[in-house]
């Protein structure tokens, strides 16, 4: 029996050092942010509902990990997991995961587990997540408040979505202009906890003026007995309250903030951005457009209910619908020469097509420009010449192919002239149409972005077959 | 004549009151950001020739500011400008604009310039914008480079674009893990220019091996005799050079980091990535995708000239025809059942245009999941069948509705049938089409969103114009 046993014992050594790997696995994991092995080991343990190491494994990831394993499961997975952390980080994973997988998680769960999130929440958190929970929670909630947050927590949601007021926080340190570096220093070493990203404290006067920023560089590196007045940086990027949110994180972009203070109209401190929302705010903001030119609403969560994704995209469906049916009206006005000539039905395609996909190329410039924040007032005349020559010269070349097309296999010249021109004509109203509708919706206040890509589509289908149908039935009827 | 020189006196005043406010105008500005007003006065003066003006309104501004002004205007305004800042910023500037306006000026600027700008620039910037300088110019600038410059231009030039190693930059304070928080704090004191962003110094042994982390804050709030081992943190987020960008920024993003060291293979620190690198990149790649969609290579400047931004679209337009082309002799092939019932021409495009917009949401919700992560191997199973039943259910209802328009206006039950299925088939074929090809574009190893409309809508409307006209064929002939 002796081999066997040694195989036995072989084996079982072989199960400990794969055992101790895989721990280390875990180690490394943590340490090494490989995000796709946890996310592996959390889905095969949420299907396994092996929940005990489900929540050892949990217990050990940084709360961004887990938020971030929620983003990419469907529901019924994320509120295995959220059962593991609900009871310690409920809150923190709340505040982490994005708008719309927070609006999913938060219809789910039940007024008693989301009280219980909300309860490891201060005032600031609230305020950022305040319009998404049930007012009826909130109110509970608000009552078991301190009173200063619940001062700021009304001040907070004052604000409008877009706004810095929105993104900022009332976590700072701040310090009076006359006191020393050393009182700057021992005021930090006095604090429980320091606020996330604080590189620098803000310094008032006695009435809470701004009067500067002071870098923990500078108290580190300067003579603890000199006044922070002396040593501050007095010209400094603040931000108000009302400040589009978006310019603000092109500022953090064009400046390398990390952190920047928010005073109102009077010059009073008020509160604080930090790098971590700029930097959620414009993934957020810029990843949306996609989806916003498809006609989605920005919000949609990939892994959302089926009904709830098919609503989500309805209303745009049926702005498409009416435009679909105005354009087959429009071909329906020109039955009689489709019926006279057929090869125009085979044809009119190619103007629809490549009308839309030149209208859609202007659309995506201007609309990323606009997010850029680089199309202003003064530079739109500019772009629509420019826009216009590339449409114009592309529209020539196109156009040349294309009647080529036609003529090779109609040998009809008129009819290749016909469609020459048309597309021709089709393409530069196509990237008229392509500026002109971003640009329009952000004068009216909207999203630039929002439905461009429907609305292109189908001005662009209605002008180009009216064009080819209208000139074939003058011209070669 | 008195009242006459009062008058002109008053005038005197108003004027110098008015210049007055101008200047504190500008003060303001540089205080408040208030970008747009900078950016109008440059070009004012740009326009103007005001140039000694220009100059000292452009000695001001941050260099983020001018980067941004550089972005939104045309090429002969940006030479204006980069005539008098070249002599001292030429350098930074041409480091913090975006790469399509780098390549725009680079290709404008005269050697000599071009050099002057270069030679403000050490090993770390030169790496940074090194595939874009004419190879000769680079070599000159080399050679007058200290020996550890050239050597971290050449490590650093291996990497590719899309690494950590090419985000990284060697403007770092190492510390040795033996050493006290008072030696530390030394350290710090005798460096003339601190790195930007140095929230952390980095702590390795006597072999350059990375240990863990040292906060600004823990030096200011222990006690200066400590050794750092015993403050530092271990448990700390590093990156491999040859990470992939867009995972390191999605780490910055969900860690909430605002520096992070780099270790080799063999653990060596060998350089940091900062939170200012991280948010341009993911400005740079998030807004990309949406021109990428569309079928615009994404690095295309707003204000390029015509020629190079006809250029830049003609690729994928040249794609786009080939595709047009071949709808049009798929639609060919049913030119006899076309003769018989118009109204198929009439009814068609509503197909064809559904469609698209159907293929292109659901490709826009596949590509922002890729971009930020969030779809893997494991999931992709599940969301091919939730866009299935999300497009049958949309399929259903759009087939019914267009089916019930076909009726009201042709008085033809089979035609509304042919057209209600086929709407239905054509949907479900759109969403699988919109969801296969960025992700096989991706598996394939490249940019999902690359022409991801032109192809989705070609291949919708073909297949699209196939059902539709087949089953017509069949069923009504």
């Amino acid at each position: 029996m002796e081999p066997l046993e040694t195989e036995d014992k072989l084996n079982e050594n072989i199960a400990q050092v794969r055992d101790l790997l895989n721990k280390q696995k875990l180690v490394e994991n943590i340490v090494h942010r490989s995000q796709s092995t946890n996310q592996e080991l959390v889905e095969d343990l949420v299907h396994r509902q092996h929940l005990v190491e489900l929540q050892s494994l949990l217990a050990q990831l940084h709360t961004g990990d887990i938020a971030y394993i929620l983003e990419v499961l469907p529901l019924e997975d994320r509120i295995v997991i959220w059962d593991q952390i609900k009871t310690e980080r409920g809150g923190d994973v709340l505040l982490e995961v994005s708008d719309s997988v927070r609006k999913n998680l938060i219809e789910a769960l039940s007024s008693d587990d989301l009280l219980k999130a909300l309860n490891q929440m201060d005032g600031d958190d609230l305020a950022y997540i305040a319009d998404d929970i049930p007012p009826a929670l909130l109110l509970i909630r608000q009552e078991t408040l301190t009173a200063e947050d619940q001062k700021w927590l009304q001040s907070a949601r004052a604000y409008e979505e877009d706004t810095v007021g929105y993104l900022m926080s009332n976590e700072m340190v701040v310090v009076l202009e006359t006191d020393t570096l050393d009182i700057a220093a021992q005021k930090l070493r006095s604090l429980k906890e320091l606020p996330i990203h604080n590189d620098t404290l803000f310094v008032v006067d006695r009435r809470g003026t701004l009067k500067g920023i002071l870098s923990l560089q500078d108290i580190l590196l300067n003579d603890p007995a000199l006044p922070i007045h002396n040593i501050m940086l007095t010209d400094i990027i603040k931000f108000s309250p009302n400040d589009d949110a978006g310019e603000a994180s092109q500022a953090f972009a064009r400046y390398d903030l990390v952190s920047a203070p928010v005073a109102n109209e009077r010059g009073k401190l008020i509160g604080r951005v930090t790098v971590d929302v700029v930097m959620d705010f414009i993934r957020e903001e810029t990843t949306e457009d996609v989806l916003n030119m498809a006609g989605i609403s920005g919000e949609e969560d990939l892994f959302a209910p089926i009904l709830s994704s098919a609503r989500n995209r309805g209303l745009w469906l049926i702005v498409n619908l009416f435009a679909v049916f105005a354009i087959s009206r429009i071909i329906g006005l020109f039955e009689a020469t489709l019926a006279q000539i057929v090869s125009l039905a085979v044809l009119m395609p190619i103007v629809a097509n490549i009308g839309g996909n030149i209208g859609n190329q202007t659309a995506a410039l201007i609309i990323r420009g606009i997010t850029l924040g680089q199309i202003n007032s003064e530079n739109t005349f500019y772009l629509f010449r420019k826009e216009l020559g590339v449409s114009a010269l592309n529209g020539t070349v196109i156009g040349l192919v294309v009647g080529l097309f036609a003529y090779v296999f109609y040998q009809n010249l008129s009819l290749a002239v016909v469609i020459a021109v048309s597309m021709f004509l089709t393409l530069v109203v196509a990237a008229l149409l392509g500026m002109s509708v971003p640009i329009l919706l952000d004068k009216m206040g909207r999203d630039p972005a929002l439905g461009s890509s429907i609305i292109t589509t189908a001005t662009v289908d209605s002008v180009g077959f009216f064009i080819f149908l209208g000139l074939a039935s003058i011209f070669l009827v």
